[in-house]
Formats: structure tokens, sequence, C-alpha cells
């Protein structure tokens, strides 16, 4: 067994022949936040389950999370079902079921996904990596006492968390913008579940826009993969260069745009969130 | 009966009290692309399925839409389940069936979404719209002669569609960026379901891209609301700004980021979606 703790958390198990798209697993303490586990575990957990269905057909292109509740401490039940399988791309829902604390199961997370057997075709970057080296000697990245964040290097360029919560964030194009070398801690292969969980490593983008620490949670996140496997193992376990920027905060919801580079400059995926904030 | 063409397309009724969440359409003629509706259209039917049913909590902010099949002329069958409600947020999945040639159903778009209560807080725009004026002069985009483009009077302002079909197509962050006002032919007060197709209303990417016509169509589309209902109102059923660019094209998809403003800047949607395209 992988002994790394993001294989540990992201750990599932058949639920029997009875329930073939139905893996049992259980939410991960090494990856604890504030309320609940780290929500990059949650969504690569989803992309886990499929990963693991035996009818899977070829790699993922897309990814939609959704976070319905907070996970509580536990075991848990996931369901992957492939409710569409064309000849190169398949449609893919997942839901993530966990008992309260009467005993009820409710939905913790909904999923969807998309997969698909790539074809080489005419490619083209349009989006290059920012002009920012990887150095050793950038500090690290801490923030607050919760556990998930032991478990990623994080080295940012910009867009440091601030230092001081004085509410005198700063507005425009740039004013939430976070560049940040990342990889798992301690160092693991890349693949796409932890590609999935890096998209969602950015610290909230309304925490740097108002130097001001409020409440605030993922509702929904998008991933969209543009390398395939080979591509991310090629890379090993090396820094990847995240890019994280707010495009509108209104009324207790801000929107994320992310890309995800690596060192060699290669656009590993892409991706958006809505986040809840409060006040 | 509202007789224009957009909510004739998006009629749905009630399955009957024994499929609470289940409602009946077809698709529509009126908006046809090359081999079904226009995805739009898909999309804003997902979303319409959750505005009426009578458990809705709040307005749309995010909706993700998977395009599993194409959808065939005649009727639908679409089912859209609130499957958590929280106290100011509400999770939703929707799947739409139809018939095939052989009378099996299958799933055509699969669909999540998460409404939500808004309260008032602190909020800014840091995505202000580009200084573009809106003019009757600007020529009308017209592409091919697929019917839906006609329910749309669409004013590209940059990023026309390309005029000879040669390859000579540009890279670099602005190769594939069009920026265009958008509004229904003929015009219709806006709402979230308008809001939503015209998110997906713009050509491929990868056509301007290359400056070759090949054979594309998005396999996810998200969207994310930052306007309320009060607010979409206001602007009437004048034009929107619409922008949208490619961020990477590799091995058969391109991923396109959205933004949409009101003619007062507002920044009303943000949006990506992730295409097929061939060779």
């Amino acid at each position: 067994m992988n002994k790394h703790p993001f294989d540990q958390a992201l750990r599932l198990e058949a639920a029997g022949s009875d329930r073939p798209n139905t893996w049992l697993g259980a939410s991960s303490p090494a990856y604890w936040n504030m309320v609940g586990p780290f929500g990059g575990t949650t969504a690569a957990t989803a992309l886990q389950a499929i990963l693991l269905h035996p009818s899977l057909l070829g790699e993922p292109i897309a990814l939609t999370v959704n976070y319905a509740s907070a996970m509580a401490e536990g075991p848990f039940s996931i369901t992957a079902t492939p409710v569409r399988t064309n000849r190169s791309t398949q449609h893919w829902t997942v839901e993530l079921l966990q008992a309260d604390a009467s005993g009820a199961e409710g939905v913790v997370m909904t999923a969807t996904a998309v997969t698909a057997a790539r074809r080489e075709t005419w490619s083209a970057n349009d989006t290059p990596m920012p002009a920012v080296g990887f150095s050793d000697a950038l500090p690290r990245l801490r923030f607050g006492t919760v556990e998930w964040t032991n478990r990623y290097d994080m080295r940012p360029v910009r867009g440091m968390i601030p230092q001081v919560w004085d509410g005198a964030g700063q507005g425009g194009e740039e004013g939430s913008l976070t560049q940040l070398w990342v990889r798992d801690e301690p160092p693991r292969p890349l693949d796409f579940p932890a590609l999935t969980a890096m998209a969602d490593a950015f610290y909230p983008r309304v925490w740097l826009r108002r130097a001001t620490r409020v409440p605030a949670g993922t509702v929904s996140i998008t991933v969209y993969f543009h390398a395939d496997s080979r591509q991310l193992a090629q890379g090993g376990g090396g820094h990847l260069l995240g890019q994280a920027r707010g495009q509108h905060f209104r009324n207790g919801f801000f929107d994320q745009v992310v890309q995800v580079w690596n060192q060699a400059g290669a656009l590993l995926a892409t991706s958006s969130q809505m986040v809840y904030y409060k006040e």
C-alpha cells in the first residue's frame, strides 16, 4: 500500500458486487480544514471514483464538483455512474453520501465529469507561463493552523497571504492575483487527482482582495484537463506554478479563475470556482 | 402564452404528480444548429427546469451542463432534483432523457447547479468592461446557414468570424479573442435562462484561432451568475457585451473563458467551457 497521505486520503474500497458503481471511503484527518477536509481532496475523490471504475473510457477532460455540505469525520460512500458512453467520450455523474449525527444519509457532494480517448491534433498554448522562476529560497506559505496546508509545499511568488489584516486590499485586475509554486509534501508523482486538488489549493481570493479574513468556502469548482497522464508523469513530483485571480465579488459570492503549469511551461489544467463569502 | 421563440423553445410541462421533479419538452427547430439544437438553449432548459421547481430556494449561482449526446428532433423529459437544501443554498442535479430511433431512452444532457438566497455584502468588480461602445452601424455576425444564429443580433467589435478560411490564424493571448454585442432577436427581457444561452453564443474559438473550419462542439459549460434577477431586468432587452477567449488547444479539446457585461458595465456572468474539435 502506498503510504503517501494523499493516497491514504483517496483510498476507496468497492462496496460490493451488488453496487458496482459505489465505493466506500473516509474523510482524511491529514487534510483537515476548518469544518471538514480540504475541498481539493473531496474533488480528487470524485475523480478517483471514476478512475477506479472498470468501464472507464479514456482520461479526464472536464470535472465539476459541487460542495453541498461540509463533510464530517468518518466514513462515506461515493457512487460514480457512467451515464453515457460514446465512441470516444464518456459522461459521468458522481454523488457522495454521508450519514449525519442522527444516522440519516445526506448528499455531501455532487459531481459530473467527461472523460475521453484523445487523438493527436493541431495544438497550441495561448496562455504562456508567467516568467517567474522557482527557487527553494522562496518562503513557504503558511496560513493558520489548518492541517491540510502542511500537506503542500507552497511558495508564493506574488499575492502572498496578507501579513496584516488591515482591510487595505487593492482592486484592479491584479488585486486578487496570486502566483505560487506548489507540490505535494512530501513529493508524490503527479496524476489527475493530485492536479485536481492543487487547482483548489489557493486561499480565498477575498482575503487577499480585502486584506480581511472573512468566512469563505467553495460551492462549485470546475477543472479542465489539458494534459494526458504521460505528460503529468513527465514532471515527476516537482513544483507546479499555479495562478489564481478573482473576477467579480458580489453579494456573498465571488468567482476565481486558475491556471496550472509544469516547470517546462506546459499548461496542465485550467480551473474556475464560485466561492461563498460572508459580510 | 409568450410568443417569443426563446420562451417557446424553453416551454416545459409538468410530467405529472407521480413525477414531481420531471418536465416534458421538445427540441426547438427555431434554434436548430448543425446536428441538434443550439447548446445554449439546452443549457437554458436545464436552468428552466430548476427555476420552475416549487421547492426552489433563491436564485442561480452556478450551473454546469454536460452535453452527452446530440439532441434529436422531438420530445424529451427533463428531471431537476433538489438533492440538498441548506439554510441559504440549494444543490441540484439535472438529467435530460430522449428516446433514440429504436425507442430506447438515453441521457442527452446532465447538469448540476447551485442556487442561493443572497445577502448584501461588500462587493467589487475587478473585471471592468472593455471600452467599446455599441453602435447599430456595427455589422451583424452571420455564420453559415444554421437557424439559431437568426435568433440573436450579434455585433462583433473584434474577433469577427474569419472571412477567408486560409489557415492563417494568429496565436497569443488575443489570437482567439472575440468581443461582441449580443441580444435576443427579436428583443426579449433578460433573465437567467437567456443569459445562460448567450454565454454559449460564441462561435468555436478554434475557427478564429486557425482560420480553419473544423468540426467542433461543446462538451461541458459552466456559468457563474453574478447578477440577481432585479439587475438582469434593469437592462431590459438591450445588447450585452460578451467576450470569449481560448486558453489552450490540445489534442482534440480546447477551453474557453467568457465574460458578459450589460451596457452599464455590470459584469452579469462569467463562464467557461471545454470544447471538442477534430483534426
